[in-house]
């Protein structure tokens, strides 16, 4: 059955990206500190074409990650901070909706990725998502003002947050919302490693 | 050897306390499902003057805790807010140390808790906390201001975490200075149950 998730990377402080972010400097002042987990592990650097990389209980939440998302929606500023650092063959592999305002035709990558522009709101991109996504995952890719967007609508069946021994300071904070309080969930499962715990929790 | 070490109970939006807390409302608004894990507990129950509670891997955590701890260092807003709910007998039972401007006299209540209200700033309070922890630890007790000040000239040489399952949406967050971004730490050890997640983290 296809679930709407969504899972990000956030300092122990609570930000997803640092200060001054942009497409030049898409995750913000130090906010590539957040993922330092990821960048060694073979499922990643083999979605950005790169040999080698390390198997271990981390690549196998990444690759189990990539392998369930069937479709994947992001926010307008997202894509444009990725728009220009992506590859060619983005590590997407899968239809992405954009929410956005302005009307653009769909963008093919290499790979399987298409980006379509999504002008009718977050329904909308959840519909042609479900459709594109058969019974995989639809993934909210973020970033936070759309993961909020989304819990506050009630949307999110399931995330996760991979928590990174840091503090970023300033920047993009994930859960930002006083309404976010009337959400409830329990956590499903709690893997750790040095670089990162994984902590999985489910909307009831 | 003794120690500096705070430990918090954090909802999973970064916060330690809800909005609108003073001292009728000390943890503020739904702050205190931030701690439904303890009070269950065996440990937390008896440093309350209750009998019975659960004895599981949580209330070991809770124990080694007490024991573990020789003085406290809080600030003055946290005092204000617990001063009127405290029983007679205070969970702490050890000398606490109370950062204010304002002059008082020690108040000596049951069980070996003394109230010292130091106004020469924290390395005076860190000094008499030393001296009356002996080996054991100096626990900052918080609020997060207190926190703050002690990671950010670098006093602290350890934290827990205790992270709950919950959002509070608003209120008091415990980490929410930019300059925390310069501290490094590394994750010493998690511990998890379904409402809490124990995050241990050791300054670099």
């Amino acid at each position: 059955m296809s679930n709407i998730v969504f899972e990000v990377g956030m300092s122990l402080d609570g930000f997803i990206a640092g200060p001054n972010g942009g497409p030049d400097n898409p995750i913000g002042d130090g906010g590539t500190d957040i993922h330092l987990w990821m960048y060694e592990l073979k499922s990643w650097r083999k979605r950005l074409g790169m040999e080698g990389g390390i198997e271990n209980q981390n690549d196998k939440i990444m690759r189990h990650s990539f392998e369930r998302a069937g479709a994947y929606i992001m926010g307008r500023r997202m894509f444009d901070e990725g728009e220009q650092g992506w590859p060619e063959e983005p590590p997407f592999r899968a239809p992405v909706y954009v929410l956005t305002n302005h009307p653009r035709d769909p963008w093919v990558r290499k790979g399987g990725t298409t980006f379509t522009f999504v002008t009718e709101g977050i329904e909308s991109a959840l519909e042609q998502a479900k459709e594109a996504a058969g019974d995989k995952d639809i993934k909210i890719a973020g970033g936070a003002d759309t993961i909020q967007q989304f819990l506050q609508v009630g949307l999110i069946d399931e995330f996760t947050i991979h928590l990174a021994p840091i503090f970023i300071g300033s920047g993009v904070r994930l859960f930002d919302a006083a309404v976010l309080r009337e959400l409830e969930f329990e956590k499903e499962e709690v893997l750790d490693s040095p670089l990162v715990t994984h902590l999985r929790y489910k909307i009831k």
